[in-house]
């Protein structure tokens, strides 16, 4: 029996550094549409993970940073495990979705302060975390995931900007809420080549198909239930959707039934430098849809110049902890540094949809003292955004080219 | 001094196996009154509990998984300790009032699911964890429970359904919020047969009397306070209320001012077979009330087919963990399995009180791989619903006879 | 690497003992004016901190009571520190302000059960915890302490009445709704004399400018924003804001800008025996302002009856843990016994603002059974308060001398 106690907190500053110019003036009884600047916690969590006679596990994980709506979705993951015929593991409850190599990567790890706008969108905005039974299969050089999930715990999340309209957690589904949606999702991930721990390349696909709960009265107006897609850009203390298709079932004539999600993934380690890239594909059917496609990409390089290597452990297909070669000291350590830039692009518009559409840039400069404590800054511009015929606040971003500075100061246990 | 961290988690799904033809269906704005199905977890808890100098000590337990309305209303036991005349145990601070044996049981070792309609609606629905002082003493072959009771912390609690009104829990009472309800509660329990650990007979007496908090506005309309009682029918992911006596205190003219509430219990081991039953009963007065009665019962038998018995706590004259002969794993353990079946009965229907009546019959099937893990699976059958003249939602279950099947994955450490 | 958990519980009850003829009646829909009896659990935090590499250390801090209206409002101490050279020790994240002797002592260490008013109002109320960045210096003599803060986590804190207005914290900065607020605030202390642990004079100052968020619609009207200052003459379970400014800020016309707060204290030691007294002073300017001055004091005695002396920090400049001469138990220890009584004032008056007078006298009984064990008791007599022209509940009080008996058991661990 063994039991331990780890955990996380992350304290994040924004300051928004364009002119105002960019931006259009709210009117009437609206509030500025600048991004407001700001500071606050990111992440706070805390967990318990343990074992009982090495073939059952467990893990319970909270967000105490979470929870807009009901203490219950701070819960990320909440789960029994059993690994009897290893490397096969089975688990059941609440685990992160798997798709994608980004949302795969532990938040600890990330290369940049948010994760990029696709990933953002079609799986961390929705919460990735979803109950249900997960079988993951690992060998040295592949790893195949596979889940059938339903819901989150609790309403909305974290993530959730209050534009969500994914409400409807799976916490107490009391007088006529519903059944729960659900979907299957899986990710398989390989190393084509692989020279050694510094030098190898990763390749992955993910897809998943997902019923939607679209809960209507008898008289047959939509009661709860539906999906909606937004992103902040790239922002986190002020999280606000610039692009978002609204709720994509509006009623009984419009009515997002199957959402279908591909998604393709590489990244190339070469000693200190590092490259990545992912396309995430988001397909709507149901009544009033005709299969419309939204879709996005990202794309990063990053380089130590301290000559460390991104980590990557082989049992997840995703990135790990970089472990500075030296500490930071005040007798001539320096830790770790790396240097980062990339760039993505979000399409929200297609067909009966219109949430807009929006590329971003971006540079970053990571510090890590040591392997538990880092300091980043990210320098986010955003380019292109196209919002025309949007609700007046994500309008008033249509061709902004907003500058955000961001930093967070890490730690994890 | 010694500290030690704690915790369980239960998953649980259920499914709404029965033809929709047996609920009525909706009508206008409302919502279907089918049950829904979904997963969701049940319990998430984290507990702290230490002691000092021995005759100190204390208990913390938070549960993530509850909380509507509140934050605070997650607490479960928060309370100081002293037992210098072992074993007489005094205790100041929130923790379960003590009444009835499968109340007294923790939800970790219950035999189904969820406790029997008749504990849930005396006494776990309303959260049978409140503030106040407790006294208990307790031999080998008996024990006794005294406690002066006021209200849970936060309002509500995870059990409470949204048709609850006993939302003023007592965090902060600000601003002309009444004076907290308060009560008396004890339990006493034997064995009047004790062979050895396998084979016994116990019995046990609980009662209480409790004042509610009524709280009205100078123009004398209720503002807050009252008390309902309430069930779900062994339901958990959808916990509607089908039985509900809505609040009795409705103004000044119909005011439930005192609740006294009666339970018998009695339970029998003998090797691998079990068997329990409770009778509990709750008495209502006040103004416009004749010392009205609500009443049920329920009685089931478990039995192991891989040869344990039940475990029994003599401290707390309750059930305690199983404990498997053989715990399961790849070369040939199988762990222990047990089977059971219940009836029981509630009953919320006396004078001008109209809260419905209902009879539910269940089997379960029990899977412990090992001591700290255990897969649930049980099947619901409801008969006799009666809930004519009730609300919408309560009145179409009227002569339902639903199914439902649950299941539950559960580890604590 | 090393990591320990913490926590601590606080259980407390009250009742208003005094007669009801004291407070006006409420009228048509309110509720009585009467503070309500009851009990509840004050704080229940459960705590990580550890260390990496000594120069690097965490500390997060999570307090399951606190929360109203955001689970994130919880979160106490959440910051990342290092002292690489040391003893200056740098902060960042949510740690709370360094401003006055008594904020700045843990609320396990205060002498009665609630801070006194003069504090409680112009620093604890508005939720010390704030985000940001702080710098610390001690030496055996001296300390000091300079913070550069934002708001704090989540909205409002447990600290909060229902009338606190400062709800935006900065979890989520979403959709409009303005930059941080921020502040500079700095505390220093010394020990003039010192003869030893037991026999000492401390003396400090604190100081802090801080810029308040008004945040208006584009038509001019309040969006969210402002400050007030408000006091529940040291009652606990009843947190009803008895005096109150109400909003600063009303409008574009009436907005309070900057606060600037001053406090002056000092504390004797002289073995059994100590007392403690504390000026602050708040300066509110901005537009329909001219540095309106609110201001209070308090001064109180101690004495151990057993002859233990208040224990001091040194590094922190605080109030520290009691650890009795001898303990209690059953075989003649009698663990420490603190008896003290004192006096506050606090005026809320001033030019444009009426936040109403009050003064109070008060006396405690402290056990210590042990070191991390401590039950009180303590008597308010409400004095000379003045809330003439205050809202229909603050003006209610106008004149009463109501009287509250306060009881505690306190466990840390």
């Amino acid at each position: 029996f063994d039991m331990s106690i780890n955990g996380r907190m992350q304290v994040d500053s924004m300051t928004n550094v364009s002119g105002s110019s960019s931006v259009a003036n709210a009117t009437g009884a609206n509030t500025t549409n600048q991004l407001a600047d700001g500071a606050g916690i990111r992440r706070a969590r805390i967990g318990v993970e343990g074992s009982y006679y090495k073939d059952f596990g467990y893990k319970f994980e909270y967000d105490f940073a979470r929870g807009n709506g009901s203490v219950a979705s701070g819960i990320t993951d909440a789960y029994v495990s059993w690994k009897g015929y290893d490397p096969l593991n089975i688990k059941v409850g609440q685990f992160k979705e798997p798709f994608s190599l980004e949302e795969a990567t532990s938040n600890r790890y990330l290369t940049f302060i948010e994760r990029n706008n696709v990933v953002n969108a079609f799986s961390d905005n929705d919460n990735a975390y979803k109950v249900g039974l997960g079988v993951g299969y690992s060998q040295p050089r592949w790893t195949a995931n596979l889940a059938l999930q339903t819901e989150s715990v609790g309403s909305g999340g974290a993530s959730s900007s209050t534009s969500s309209v994914n409400t409807m957690g799976n916490a107490n589904r009391n007088n006529g809420s519903g059944d729960t949606g659900w979907g299957v999702t899986g990710r398989v991930t390989g190393l084509p080549w692989y020279e050694d721990k510094t030098k190898f390349l990763h390749v992955g696909l993910s897809g998943s198909e997902r019923q939607i709960n679209n809960n209507f009265a008898a008289n047959g107006s939509l009661s709860t239930g539906g999906i909606s897609f937004g992103n902040q850009l790239n922002t986190n203390v002020d999280r606000t959707f610039i692009l978002n298709t609204g709720n994509l079932t509006t009623g009984q004539t419009r009515m997002a039934q199957r959402i279908a999600r591909f998604g393709g993934e590489t990244a190339l380690v070469y000693g200190p430098f590092s490259a990545q890239a992912e396309y995430i594909q988001a397909n709507v059917s149901g009544r009033g849809y005709n299969d419309e496609a939204l879709n996005g990409w990202y794309g990063y390089t990053s380089y130590f110049l301290t000559g460390e290597s991104r980590a990557y452990k082989t049992s997840t297909g995703a990135w790990d902890r970089i472990k500075p070669k030296q500490n930071f000291n005040t007798h001539g350590g320096w830790g770790a540094w790396e240097i980062a830039a990339g760039y993505d692009y979000l399409n929200l518009v297609d067909g009966n949809i219109n949430g807009g559409r929006a590329t971003t840039g971006k540079v970053g400069l990571n510090w890590y003292p040591n392997s538990h404590i880092r300091l980043m800054a990210n320098f986010i511009h955003a380019l292109n955004i196209d919002t025309k015929g949007m609700a007046a606040r994500s309008a008033a971003y249509n061709s902004s080219n907003f500058d955000v500075v961001e930093m967070r100061a890490q730690v994890d246990w």
